[in-house]
């Protein structure tokens, strides 16, 4: 693995920071964001260290957004949500705050007035956990 | 192509409705969204009309978030934005306004504040067409 010893998201992978699992395959993982936007909000990541779209070859695009689409049907099947974003990040202006390539899959609430650059709120983490749970379930 | 004939996005396919292209191969199409939420801000469409991620083969996503990425390169190139997002709707809560598979290339500034449902409102069509001839040299 392309790794970066300073990068939280490369710290996860090799499990030296723990996270709520909900999806691993040969190159990518799938797992809770800990300051969720709205519940039932996770994360794909690559098991390459690439800081941006611009960076990344274009097969861990591919396979990381064919992971997100798996988990958006899960995460549809488990919250309902009224609608979900997949979402990915690139520099200060569209608030990047972990600087290995990532995208968000988002459920919305027709209400939510949620922003582009959503403030990062820690979220319950037992609910997460329970979370968790039910989307790794709805993806095996 | 699977088609539906009452689609926007498959009318601009079959160039019934004019658009400002910037790419084009076997499989995908990008050109400029007409309603930008900031200047440079390009679609992504499948050649093969379904609603949502839930109902997309997974190749076709696959192919478009390639496409996006190539795109997300040249519109960094030509707008030098402080940010750029990848972002992709699916249903009301997402205020999903096409139902045809699309993706968002999104420029982001650092204080433009920009809401996850921006409001449609249609921009200037001779800078629009500006950037789109920069956008597809850069691609070229
Ligand atoms: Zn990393
Ligand atoms: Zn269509």
């Amino acid at each position: 693995m392309v790794s970066n010893a300073d990068c939280v998201f490369c710290k996860i992978l090799k499990g030296e920071i723990p996270s709520f699992k909900v999806y691993d395959d040969d190159h990518t993982y799938g797992f809770m964001d800990i300051n969720p936007a709205n519940a039932g909000h996770v994360l794909v990541i690559p098991k390459y260290h690439a800081p941006n779209i611009y960076e990344i070859p274009k097969d861990w695009v591919s396979d990381c957004m064919i992971t997100a689409q798996k988990i958006a049907k899960a995460v549809h099947e488990v919250t309902r949500p009224d609608g979900i974003n997949i979402l990915q990040a690139n520099g200060e202006g569209a608030a990047q705050s972990v600087h290995h390539f990532h995208i968000h899959v988002l459920p919305r609430s027709n209400d939510d007035g949620l922003k582009m650059n959503w403030e990062l709120v820690p979220g319950d983490m037992d609910e997460i956990a329970a979370l968790a749970e039910k989307i790794k379930s709805a993806l095996a």
